[in-house]
């Protein structure tokens, strides 16, 4: 059921003088925190978020333009305007829409529409036993870099293609929580094939993934500080094929993600982005 | 030298009138196409049909956000309103912004910007020996798919992966031309390795490029019709390695492109989309 338009247009226009009063307010680092972006790429590490952060989805979706799936989910949690984007399903095939084209599209549109002062790109990755990665273990990424981007005219043209970024430094936000730090590598394959290992090895990753690195490229076009918190799904230096164990951890693995977001959500409300 | 404010306004609000316009007009199929949007990857693709058209560019950039290198050129060439837009130099690396992601970023802004009537990808690419192309052919794109979405989570995760879709169908146009038709497979590495391969030949593709299924899925979300035109660099399947023969034939082949690009904008100026 469809709001009456009144309640809506209210809505909106409180929305509107909220987006306002962050823009006014961003002129330094030591504001508190106003306005955050939480990105994912799929419905099952969306759905514990909603419930927890107590979102309402955007159902008129007038924020996005018509044709797009994505979703919006937004609140108010202790002090901090919250709004959760989620790729959607894709119209024609019903799955998720993951991978970096959707990721960077969202957070684009996300960014010019809510205009935040943090994104924080939370999903399921794949993790590194070499590198000292358990299913389970969630980490905060460091760095982030793109392993399927191979473009050998050197030594420029490489560099643009791996896209090494650092993200937004949080020493006291990791300090607090004992959250594991580790680099991570994102492509648009699930699998991953000898190539892709090699520039992953290259690029010293402890987690893969298939968003982090577009989301990071995004906000630093748009220079948004991003924080990007992974839960390992798979062992992908471990026996079991990555698509098998990943369908089986999943849904697990998206409730310690839900927690650990949780926890940095908490620890974020009240602070400015220097306190992190 | 910035234009004069007024000059700035007084063309500002003329833009204005005429996406206005263009946007009432959009009812059918049969109105004569009066915006297009034409989507490059590199500079030095751009610049001949920046001269040929006799575009401006958009000093101020106003149109896109703050921060990002998307380069504007616009201008009327025989009734149309042309926009003519490049991702830009890395700001960091000072590269073009090549790829799926600036390229997705981008149309999604200029559809955003312009509401264009039709979007036209014009690029260099890889070509197939083994299909039948040869180093300067241009072609028609007729359907497009990635090769570097590897999602073997059967049966529908897959094809999302994949994301194979045809393209705007113009058949006057390639009757009119007699330009060369084939079917095109995106991947963000300008190489090609064994898994890559593999999937070019099940997307049964006579061209490789790193933009054009991207490009398609932005303007394919967003209702906008979209024409791929690519001229041939590289033989993928030849002896030379890609990224040399790219290099030498980059410039000559650009030409091939300009002349390829000005034959279809002649031959859409006066018509509506059901008349390519």
């Amino acid at each position: 059921m469809a709001p009456p338009e009144e309640t809506t247009a209210a809505h909106a226009a409180a929305e509107a003088a909220a987006i306002e009063e962050n823009l006014a307010a961003k002129t330094t680092g030591d504001q508190p925190i106003s306005t955050i972006v939480i990105v994912v790429a799929m419905q099952t590490e969306a759905l514990p978020l909603v419930a927890k952060f107590e979102l309402s989805e955007d159902l008129d979706r007038s924020v996005f333009p018509k044709g797009v799936p994505w979703v919006r989910y937004h609140g108010t949690y202790k002090g901090l305007h919250i709004n959760l984007v989620w790729p959607g399903k894709d119209a024609v095939l019903g799955v998720d829409s993951v991978g970096t084209v959707s990721a960077s599209l969202l957070t684009y549109a996300s960014i010019q529409a809510f205009k935040p002062d943090l994104i924080i790109n939370a999903g399921t990755a794949g993790g590194f036993q070499a590198k000292g990665a358990s299913i389970i273990d969630v980490y905060l990424a460091s760095d982030v870099a793109f392993h399927d981007r191979r473009i050998p005219i050197p030594v420029i043209f490489d560099l643009y293609g791996i896209g090494a970024r650092r993200t937004f430094s949080t020493p006291n936000l990791v300090k607090q929580l004992g959250i594991k730090v580790g680099k991570l590598s994102t492509g648009d394959s699930l699998d991953m094939c000898p190539q892709d290992e090699s520039s992953i090895t290259a690029n010293d990753a402890t987690l893969k993934d298939m968003e982090g690195a577009a989301v990071a490229y995004v906000a630093d076009l748009l220079s948004v500080p991003t924080i990007l918190i992974k839960a390992v799904t798979d062992i992908v230096d471990g026996p079991k094929p990555t698509a098998e164990e990943f369908m089986e951890n999943v849904v697990a693995v998206s409730a310690a993600l839900h927690y650990a977001v949780t926890e940095v959500v908490d620890f974020i409300s009240g602070k400015s982005l220097s306190d992190l």
